[in-house]
């Protein structure tokens, strides 16, 4: 792992490091911040994971998140939202290839060499950050922004017992049944739909829900809104009588001004639950 | 008007009116908080509509609202759910005529002669609140539980103009598709479903929306939330990118003790759009 910069941020540390991760055979980026409390011991994560086109950076110099986990003592991990690399395959659109990696374990050619963001995300950073920094592997939250809150939500489900709460910002709820999914999923995944189900939050939400809290805020002038589909997670979460929190939050857009407006609610929020574990 | 009772409650006065109601062509008793300030000049009000098998004196004895109406100086009007008296007609079921009116007017015998719910709350008893108490119509809210969350939403929906905003507590979502509502529209408005359309507030959420602020409350081991259908309500307001809140309540079942737990929300929720109209 090397340390590419490290700055006091809020008496605690924002870090931005690289490693060699096995799961996407290539160097990833990831942005950290430790609160000032690590310094004394391991501190509750709150995992952020960024939208399309976003790198590990965007959340970390746009979300204002830094102040209110500094102010809860607890760490936020940024990771990047796909492989890098010269050698790591790509496409001209915006929502397919780097930056746009779904937080899938891709299986078609040309992306199943490095395209396999599911693992990284939850195997192989975990790996790495729990044993090079005071985090508490007992107290795990996570969040995300647009394809980010489709990761948050569907990695939550997939793994209750590791994360005690659940948030999303205007995330894609329904990708199996929207243009931002049903591409993505066939090239990553290839055409048996059966294959994208365990990717979809709505569908999830129906069959297997979340033992925690839930927490998604979605502007009503979102300009993707169509594509997100918040009404089929409406629906599913309510239906199976999900533990939620649903704010469709007037006049806000998709951008980071809607995202760092709510970012102390949905910190506060988790910590509420962290400090409960 | 006839005063039944008046009692210091909070600083300010709880009341307990009757009079004879042209709508519902009989005596109807209501309830209504003053807080302190109405002494100086008139005050905002919320309206809560009660339940199946409720009269006016339930959420009045029952909500603990008064304490944080005072505290927001707010007025409270509790308003009965039924027409009442001896040659009122009545069914043995408990979801049905007396203490079910279902904030509809009727137009079906035996029920047209008094069950004109519809327009007791929204003409007969403003009239004559505004009329005797230091109320500003101006400035007026509406909230409900179950049976009187589906009034508080078809009625706001219908009176834009009038509410600043609205709540509801397990509210029936969607009347039109529920053994709670399509029993209840069809006796008192007939067998032509399409009276029944602006009685269900999936369907106007869908159609007309609410400019305004939005909050839902309902349990998730709420033992009639099957009848309830939270999700087409649900469904409808994130299609529509109605500004909402939507929680699902983790453990909380449909009872007054739900209520009384999330009452200081609900009107500290109220107070925010009264004190900004």
């Amino acid at each position: 792992m090397e340390t590419i910069s490290e700055n006091t941020c809020f008496g605690g540390t924002q870090g931005v490091y690289s490693h060699s991760a096995k799961s996407t055979n290539c160097d990833m980026t990831f942005g950290l911040f430790l609160p000032d409390e690590a310094k004394y011991g391991p501190v509750p994560v709150l995992w952020y994971l960024s939208g399309l086109t976003c790198t590990h950076e965007n959340a970390m110099t746009k979300a204002g998140a830094q102040g209110w986990a500094a102010e809860q003592g607890i760490a936020l991990i940024f990771p990047d939202t796909s492989p890098r690399g010269d050698n790591v395959a790509d496409d001209e659109a915006y929502d397919l290839g780097k930056g746009a990696g779904f937080y899938v374990n891709a299986t078609e050619a040309p992306w199943a060499d490095h395209y396999r963001m599911w693992d990284y995300i939850t195997e192989d950073l975990p790996n790495l950050v729990f044993e090079n920094f005071a985090l508490d592997p007992e107290r795990q939250a996570i969040t995300g922004h647009s394809m980010g809150g489709h990761g948050a939500l569907t990695i939550a489900m997939h793994f209750p017992d590791r994360f005690a709460s659940v948030s999303a910002f205007s995330p894609i709820c329904n990708p199996t049944d929207s243009d931002w999914g049903r591409k993505q999923l066939g090239a990553y995944l290839g055409s048996d739909e059966a294959k994208w189900t365990p990717h979809d939050a709505s569908l999830l939400v129906r069959e297997k829900g979340f033992d925690g809290p839930m927490l998604i805020d979605t502007g009503t002038d979102d300009q993707f809104g169509d594509l997100l589909k918040t009404e089929a997670l409406a629906h599913a979460a309510a239906a199976r009588r999900q533990q939620i929190t649903l704010r469709m939050q007037p006049g806000y857009d998709h951008s980071y001004f809607f995202v760092s407006s709510f970012m102390e609610e949905h910190v506060s929020f988790h910590a509420d639950a962290l400090y409960s574990v």
